[in-house]
C-alpha cells in the first residue's frame, strides 16, 4: 500500500491509507466488538504496518473514534431562514441507517463501560451534534426569534440526551417520527 | 437458611432468604460485572441452593433485576400540592449515592449489550420512574396548572433520558444542581 513520501507535522497526506484502516476499523467494530478489536488485527485487515498506523492515531481507542466518527460528517450548522427548519435539520443528523447504526451501538456498548473510550467519543462525536443545536438556538436567541431568556445549554442537551436514551437504554434507532416530535412538541415550545 | 414451609403460589414468604440472595447478587454485580456473575456463585455467596433460587426467579437476568430494584423503593407519586415541588421529589429520586450508584452503574453497562437485560431493567427500574412524572405532569394538566395541551408522554420522559445521558454517555452521577436545573429551565417552562 503506497504512503505519501512527504508529510506535514499534522495529518497524514496518503487518503487512501487512511481511508483503509478506518474502514477495517470499522469492520472489525462490528465483527468483534471493541473488546476484542486490537491495532494488530486491524493492519492485518488493512494490509498496512502495525507503526503505519500508530503514526497516525495513539492508540486503539483513537482509532476506534476516528473511526466513528468518519461515519458521521457532522453538516455544517443548518441555516434556513427558519427556526424549526434549522431544529429539524440538527436533529436529522442523528437519523442513521444500516452500517452506521450498527457501528454505533457497537461504540454505545463499549463506552459505558471504557473511561478512556467514553471521554473521547464524547467529545468526538457527541460533542460536535450538540454543538449543532447549541449554535441554532444561541443564532435563534440572537435573532429575536427565541426568547431572550432562554437556557441555551440545558436546551441544546434535550434532543442529543433523548437520542441516547432510546439508543442506549430502549435500543430503538431515531426516526423521522421522533425528530418531528421533540421539535415540534418539546424544543420550539421551549424557545417561544 | 431456614426456608418457609408453606407458600403461596405468588411470592415466596420467607424474606431473610430473599434478602440475603438479592444482597449476594448485588454484592457480585460490583465485584464481578453481569457478564461473569452467575445462579451457581449467588447460590455460594448466599449461603443457599441453587434451586432455592430458582423457585424465586427464572434465571439470571430476572435476579440482577430484582436485586437493582430492590435497591431503589420507587416512592408513591409526590403531592405537596405545588407542581415544582412535586417535580424536584420526581427528580430527586435519581440522585443515588455510594452502593446503590455503583450497582447502577454496573446494570447500565452490561444492558447496553444484553437484549433481555435492557428490556426487564427498562421495564422494571426505567418505567416506573418515567410513571412518576407522567402522573405528575398528567395530574398538573388536570388541575389546570399546566397547559391543556402539554404532550405529557414527551415531556414525562425529559428527565430520565437527561439522568441515563448523564450517568451512562457522560459518567457523572445526578445531582441537586441538575434536579433543580431541568425542573426550572425545561420542565416548568414546557408546562406553564
Amino acid at each position: 500500500m503506497a504512503e505519501a513520501v512527504v508529510r506535514g507535522a499534522g495529518r497524514p497526506r496518503d487518503v487512501t491509507v487512511d481511508a483503509a484502516v478506518l474502514r477495517a476499523t470499522q469492520d472489525l467494530l462490528l465483527e468483534q466488538g471493541f473488546d476484542r478489536l486490537s491495532v494488530e488485527g486491524v493492519a492485518a485487515r488493512a494490509g498496512v504496518a502495525k507503526a503505519t498506523i500508530y503514526r497516525r492515531w495513539p492508540g486503539k481507542t483513537a482509532l476506534v473514534v476516528a473511526a466513528v466518527a468518519e461515519l458521521y460528517h457532522v453538516p455544517p450548522v443548518p441555516d434556513t431562514g427558519d427556526l424549526r427548519e434549522d431544529l429539524l435539520a440538527c436533529g436529522r443528523t442523528y437519523v442513521h441507517q444500516g452500517r452506521t447504526q450498527a457501528v454505533l451501538a457497537g461504540l454505545m456498548t463499549a463506552m459505558v463501560h471504557e473511561d478512556e473510550l467514553r471521554t473521547a467519543a464524547t467529545a468526538a462525536i457527541g460533542g460536535p451534534y450538540t454543538a449543532l443545536f447549541h449554535q441554532v438556538i444561541s443564532r435563534a436567541v440572537e435573532r429575536g426569534e427565541a426568547q431572550p431568556d432562554t437556557d441555551v445549554t440545558s436546551v441544546s442537551e434535550v434532543f442529543p440526551a433523548l437520542a441516547f436514551h432510546r439508543g442506549a437504554a430502549l435500543g430503538l434507532a431515531v426516526d423521522e417520527q421522533m425528530v418531528v416530535r421533540v421539535v415540534d412538541r418539546l424544543l420550539l415550545p421551549l424557545l417561544r
